[in-house]
């Protein structure tokens, strides 16, 4: 039976995921596969620990260098994570020849397109199914089972960080800062959060789904970001009350040459299917003009769940090898001389419905003028909630608004915190209806 | 750019649709392939009719044998269904040496392990992704997507009319024979609707979904089979009163060299993600050792998604042509040698809990006498439902028991359907922990 050799950067949490799957499932990936995949080395900085894992048969280097020039290495992983020098290594490998799986989004979302050109003219391959959506094989589902379609939306819940404290603050109504503190603890959170509560992990991940989706280049820069820090246990009732479930969503529309890309808390319907994604799992709704509305739901990341779809991608090469790499799918789902630069859409062309809450002086008249500023913009309101009065203090007024344009909505809000009885923080979440 | 030619056999809902994709979306399609898909030639018996669609380019015939011995079709696309004639075409067109691509799962879960070998043979490929969850690329998800796990389990809500039926019936309280009367006339369900509510059609794709998760041949005469005729509006209603709701769904297991197959009305927890699937869509709940949980949804049914599936087994042929077969997943997602007959569990040996409903004469000491028996038999009850009191008629007294055996099970009812005041009919239906 072939063999293919495998050499792996970063035993991490995914990295000794990957070597547990390659050591103790191997006969049955043999089974399915009609060859044998071999962990020949793996490189990690630190090798004075004990791993739970009998790596005997494994050559362990603190090295990463020595790993992707090896001669005995067919497949490398890349299992170190961010930018540098994760992609240097990448590089490299591509460069001697070797096909490279990585599960790091920010490499692919900031250098993918210069990497996926350097493995095209080095007829490598180059995979990242754990990129995004960790376990779940949505990647392959786009680039693949999807392939007939026009894609014409995706909304994903793509970061488990904040969806495990968005169902917290829900379950528990707890404030954000509590909810965050207690996930560090837990290991659900980051000591350094910002990446993942502020969107940006999530904008790594949209600028992927949607190249693949739309036939573009990547451009994570030009996403438009914000973060869950904001929203208040209120904001989730009101919500609620409302029909809604707020979630933190990438989310990828076509127009015409343009791509919408916005990241951003998102109101979705109660009995949607996203709606019901609790915890720290992930899940991407992918809608065709043919097959209508598709969703794929998994763990989005750990240990084994992420392990499960960095392996996944080294058996498709496998089964391609030694030379029919050709045959696979194009990395990002079109021949690479079909991929465009599409431009971004500017996002003050997007059409959405609101849910505006304004801090005012609960004094006669401030509804009013809100509404009258609204009207002047023709925004039409569908439901207001204001439940508290206080005489001295601010109270939170919160509206949905019907469909309006981002900047038609901006420039009403930014006469309305002008407004003398209305704070300058308005909190502005956005609707989509998902399926 | 190369091109690649279609045959198409069936010109009904789907083979319109898979027209339909590959007259419309041909540019498209070319950017992702890197080769031009073109029908060639269709074949059906009725060509006396107007097709909402230009198919001037496309050589129309009333014979299917002309199309699977064509000398100009590289791939064919079989969408007439049923067992025979189709699987004559099928194997006519395979012993040329042309792919074939079908959504026929009566077809491949009673033919199909013969149709693979025959396949294999003549070094063609043979896939089938429509088959199983209509537009859902689920068949790929578990093939190459978690193709690093071992499957513990799937649960699939595989027929849409079922589904359709359950949701109106709970919506509405309305009966099932007025639902289904109702959903033949808007064209949910068959003249002849025995296959979906009887659970065949279920049978048919779990009998594929389980041969592949576990290396199996597939054995669809041996799955446990219920439909839903028996489900009353109030027994949708004491499921939500105990916190679930009642699906159709195929399940598949393996303990140890056997397998666990079974279609039948479940409960499903009330905030699984399963229960959320509501009206004619289809989902797959797919577990595996490393990934966990994972969910794939979508329409399982309809022109467009049925053949957007198709379309995306035609286009991962295409992308192979002309001599790259070895180079696909196996279709049944093991390599022939290593595919073995598991034999099925007899469902006596399977462990569940049970919703059981029985029709009592209100007298006092049947209840008594029923729990003695279930006692007996080490069946623990976890919940008792009795509202109706009536002092002639027989009224409904409903059961949750704990895990017991399927075979302890039937030995207990059959000592309580002996007794004097309970009907023979009891309703059985049985509960799963799913996601």
């Amino acid at each position: 039976m072939k063999e293919i050799r495998i050499g792996l950067l970063g035993l991490g949490t995914i990295g000794l995921g990957a070597a547990r799957i390659l050591l103790e499932q191997q006969a049955l990936m043999a089974r399915r596969l009609g060859r044998r995949l071999r962990l020949v080395t793996a490189a990690d900085r630190n090798l004075n620990r004990e791993f739970d894992l009998d790596m005997s048969g494994v050559r362990l280097v603190d090295d990463a260098q020595a790993v992707v020039t090896a001669d005995d290495v067919d497949i490398v992983i890349e299992l170190i994570g961010g930018y540098e020098p994760a992609r240097s290594f990448v590089a490299t490998a591509l460069e001697r020849g070797k096909h490279v799986v990585t599960a790091n989004k920010a490499l692919i979302a900031k250098h993918g397109d210069e990497l996926f050109a350097l493995a095209e003219r080095k007829g490598v391959a180059l995979a990242f199914e754990a990129a995004v959506g960790g376990g779940i094989p949505c990647m392959k589902a786009l680039r693949e089972g999807l392939a007939a379609n026009a894609v014409e939306s995706i909304y994903g819940i793509l970061n488990g960080t904040c969806n495990y404290i968005l169902t917290r603050m829900e379950n528990e109504g707890a404030a954000f800062d509590d909810v965050l503190r207690d996930a560090q603890q837990l290991g659900y959170a980051e000591a350094d959060p910002t990446f993942d509560i502020e969107g940006i992990d999530t904008a790594h991940k949209l600028s992927i789904l949607a190249a693949m989706a739309f036939g573009s280049e990547i451009h994570f820069d030009e996403v438009f970001t914000e973060g869950i820090s904001r929203i208040t246990p209120d904001d989730i009732r009101s919500a609620y009350e409302l029909g809604y479930r707020i979630k933190l969503l990438g989310i990828a529309k076509p127009h015409g040459e343009q791509v919408e890309m916005r990241v951003h808390p998102t109101l979705v319907p109660l009995h949607s299917q996203l709606a019901q994604v609790s915890d720290s799992y992930n899940a991407v709704q992918i809608s065709g003009d043919f097959v209508e509305h598709t969703m794929y739901f998994g763990r989005g990341a750990g240990e084994r769940p992420t392990a499960s779809a960095v392996i996944a991608d080294v058996m498709d090469i496998a089964r391609v090898l030694p030379d029919g790499v050709a045959h696979l799918a194009p990395p990002m789902g079109f021949v690479a001389a079909e991929r465009r630069n599409m431009p971004t859409m500017p996002v003050v062309d997007a059409e959405c419905e609101y849910y505006l809450r304004f801090m005012v002086q609960d004094r006669s008249g401030v509804l009013a003028a809100i509404l009258s500023i609204l009207a002047d913009h023709r925004i039409s309101i569908e439901a207001v909630i204001q439940k508290e009065r206080h005489a001295t203090e601010a109270v939170p007024v919160v509206m949905m608004t019907h469909s309006t344009s981002e900047g038609n909505l901006q420039s009403a809000i930014a006469r309305i915190v002008a407004l003398d009885c209305v704070q300058r923080d308005v909190l502005i979440l956005r609707k989509e209806e998902t399926h």
